[in-house]
């Protein structure tokens, strides 16, 4: 009957759903190798792409067989029928098993994503060897684990438990990611930048002075960045995951699309204050700033928050990034000023500018009808658990990526020689470089 | 019930198809940026990249301030409730709050694109700050007002007002705007060309012959033209606005890929027959010229026609190039041969070649049953609206963009010093150069 | 009434489905245009790109007017009023007419893909009237009969015959197109390999060792081959072609990635255990191997599955890249190790491992309960049949396009002259280099 019809339609433009956000997140891994491509030197193309490349592949196979499992393998409501299902990704019964597939795959880019921050950070010394560790360590353990703490139908900062929130309030409000993805990548992110030590000539021997190494291409960095705000379309909007909240996607794409645009806009103009020439890369770091800061809060903040959000993201991303630098912490990419710190600050900006309305339509009233943000007038309740949520999910990063790079380290597994990360990465691991514009010409002899 | 969940899945649908050709649309702001910067020389490369992520950025804020409101102000119905509401996204009251987000995001990207335009126009020589200036007054103004005019539902040229359009038959068909958008941005670009003058050296000193200068990099061209074709997709089928009219968007969708092969093809033959061997530009640029002039009519033509439309869209593009050339005006992107010229084509196309049926389908048969394609058996009714339209657009654009750039020259703030263009823009005005292809080995030593 | 509603929005939710799916396969083109870029010299730039743009442009002419008349000219049902629609998309009458132009413009992109699929195989020496000769013939003629006989209501391979399928079993399971599409195209481009013969060089005159000839940009590739993934999951799943699959295609966008995962990683791994360092280039022919492999079985096979066909791709890949270099053919893109051999490994794979609810799910039960893999449980039917379906495509493809690379070189039109090729095509043929960036210096003094 008609009924059926509409419901079975209903499920399938679920699937729809999560299958156009599926991919748009996806082809942001496309995005990431482009930008950190044209962020490092020429010499390291071949290795930062292979370790995009990989984040996929390999991310995928991880996903399949524990990744997956442990962060949302109560998807299937973990009923008898269902135990042990998610591995391997075997058939589900029941009313979840209509976008099961499906949400594996949405999830499957959102894990590949969080791994490829740090690719960005330990880029042109770390060994192959141990990228290879660390992504398995994060793509299978330390990220699946925050996501099921943060997503999943148990976890102790979800938002998504059918009893009240073990934190209170609407337990962590973290919509598309700031903390559970962008904090958990961009924290590992530090980690190895930290553990690995910064490139050599990055600070001058005696005064410590910081030495600019630009990377070989703009074009390619702004490519990546504008493939990645477009996969963050999907990212952000898509998080509602079923197709009946449309009006929440939209306005989270609108969210996102104004927080980029204010952060750009800000760093720019930051940038330009700071006595500079009117460069393109603080405009592009700007607007993943922006990006990263709205993540967690796109679908329940108004769209003059977004601003503000984006406005201070690009603060946020500027003092962290000048912060670094002045400890020696050597990140190529910044993805720790972007995607940590900014990360932090999209937790804390849900507790402080959630509007009441968005928040109970998106959330619900059965728990935490008054948490909302702190600055709409809320009391702090909200604001406190996202300060747990941020210092949570801050601790087990650093620690659990620390130890992970700690012992490469103590196995002198972790970097390169200074031989090679002079001769470059491509030249010495990869089998030759990324260019060979000379190679027709050879020929003509 | 059954009857509210269809009509709620409707308004859902309605979101999800704006969102989806909002993201395509705004994809095509990568595609410029990537065609611009290819067809640039290196040295500029960085200025034409941070215009177009600005198109978007600075592009948001203003569209969000003032630029929405102008345009399409009229969203909310007017009601007393809704009284200023698009004015920074306040949330509207009534029916048409369902799509009011996603039909900003979608408008948003369009007016990027009208700015993108023309950047090509004066790239390789217009200064930074006169590049704001021209932005502020195209997105915040000039392109607003010619949508409200056009698309609005109480402009003077709209098809879409409650009472009879102002000008007769159904009001201006110009479905995705290749007068609305293209002719506005292209208008605007051929001001600024003409103002700034010619780039040093594109015309000889003596005998004026035109200078070869070519681009840096054809791979950049073919990507963005191959993202910008993609992009289209949003453009034109999308410009549907409702989920309802899928038929209409797929007909749009054939339309402009037929109307680009043959464009595209047709350019390439007519560069080929000039004794040239087959190059990849021409094929580039008669792509855009076909997407360019089917925009307009791509709802309401059939097949056949759209073919015939994009086969004299190249010779409009071939026709109006050189024309510029002659008259000593030197637009390095072909940027007002493209938009200007075959936007100008389009709406005219729409005025001979719209098909009774659909254009009755797509326009409504209230008033204007009769009015379609003068050479598909109408009297000349519409093709009269169509004319006036061009005039219309064609003013506005050539005198309001006219002003602003004759205040910019008569400032001196318009065009960089000689010596800054013959250095480059990038190395003068934006921090250095885009490509650092040495800075590996410079660290060897 | 509400049941009208419902069925209206299922025919626009099919129109939908249809016309997204067309987009990210045509945007595989953009992906095609970019690894072919990469991985030629880069004298030979324009030359492979203006292939890629004429692919889509002059195929969706050929489309429009022969190709897919001939393809699916049975799409409406041929009924009296439908006789001799689909020439030049005449409009159909009847239940077909509500998904046809989407149709036509998702089988166009399928279409251009297999004609694109030459272009590598026969890069940096083909004379470009040959080009135009047999992508007129693939375009028009060899690749429409295969997908007549394979996919259209009649056809003699085909799963989709109202009557029981000629083969028996379910007749060719093939969903999208391992063997219908990439068959074609490897196959093809296997004749112009052999019948062009080896670029000058790339076998030693005396020893006949191979010499490496690399292409001139890592990112390239890299970009277009995750630009050809990102399009992959409009090529796999939305071959459900309608909406009401979407299970089905969740299914095979999780099988889609699994094996590019698997495939990938496995390449590399092959490549690494041979003694080489861990080069890109592998991985992503081995993400390209996973993918053309799966594009038969997605849909009918369970997700560890879709990792063994993906893991036996990957020697597929190796194993027919290293005979042809044993064969000196030269292949300078392995468009035929890719798409040729693991085109036939993906149609032997459905014969092996489609499981039996799937395959029932998507293939119906009243010819081919029992038709299914065979390593699943089942008797050889199926198997057979896909045997049969490799044999005839392989057949038709050598015998029509062998002819067709034959009469080119029987006239001397199929190759370039020594000089030419050793100028590069680009300056020799398409009007001068695809990279100019001394040209701004140039202009300096």
């Amino acid at each position: 009957g008609t009924k059926e019809d509409v419901a079975r339609m209903e499920s399938n433009l679920d699937v729809l759903w999560l299958l156009f956000g599926a991919y748009l997140v996806f082809f942001m891994q496309c995005g990431f190798a482009l930008l950190e491509a044209g962020s490092v030197r020429a010499k390291n193309t071949k290795n930062i792409l292979l370790k995009n490349v990989l984040d996929a592949c390999l991310g995928g196979l991880i996903w399949w067989t524990i990744g997956f499992p442990i962060a949302l393998g109560d998807v299937g409501g973990q009923t008898e029928a269902n135990h042990g299902k998610p591995f391997f990704l075997d058939r589900l019964q029941g009313s979840s098993s209509s976008t099961y597939y499906a949400m594996w795959l949405f999830q499957w880019a959102f894990a590949a994503t969080s791994a490829t921050i740090v690719s960005g950070a330990v880029a042109e010394r770390c060994a192959f060897s141990a990228y290879l560790s660390y992504t398995f360590a994060l793509t299978g353990f330390i990220y699946p684990t925050v996501v099921y703490w943060g997503w999943g139908n148990f976890g102790f900062l979800s938002a998504y438990t059918a009893e009240k929130p073990y934190l209170g309030g609407n337990g962590l409000i973290d919509f598309a990611g700031s903390g559970i993805v962008h904090m958990t990548g961009g924290g590992a992110a530090l980690m190895g930048a930290i553990f690995l030590g910064p490139r050599t000539g990055r600070f001058a021997p005696r005064t410590g002075e910081v030495q600019d190494m630009p990377g070989h291409s703009t074009v390619l960095a702004a490519l990546g960045t504008f493939i990645l705000w477009f996969g963050w379309y999907g990212f952000n909007p898509v998080s509602t995951l079923a197709f009946s909240h449309m009006q929440h996607a939209a306005r989270a794409a609108v969210a996102t699309t104004l927080s980029a645009c204010s952060a750009g806009v800000t760093t720019l103009a930051i940038h330009v204050l700071g006595k500079n020439t009117p460069d393109v890369s603080p405009a592009l770091n700007g607007i993943l700033a922006g990006l990263v800061s709205i993540a967690g809060p796109c679908a329940v903040v108004d769209a003059w928050a977004s601003v503000i959000i984006g406005f201070i993201g690009a603060f946020v991303y500027f003092v962290s990034s000048r912060l670094l630098l002045r400890l020696k912490i050597d990140d190529p990419l910044d993805a720790s000023p972007v995607h940590l710190f900014c990360g932090i600050w999209g937790v804390l900006a849900s507790g402080l500018f959630a509007n009441k309305e968005f928040t109970n339509s998106v959330y619900g009233t059965d728990y935490g009808e008054d948490a909302y943000g702190f600055l709409m007038g809320a009391n702090g309740t909200q604001l406190g658990v996202q300060v747990v949520g941020v210092l949570v999910i801050g601790s087990w990063t650093f620690v659990s990526s620390g130890v992970v790079f700690f012992t490469l380290k103590a196995t002198k597994l972790l970097r390169v020689s200074a031989e090679d990360e002079d001769a470059g990465l491509d030249s010495s691991h990869h089998g030759g470089d990324a260019y060979n514009f000379a190679s027709g010409k050879l020929n003509r002899n």
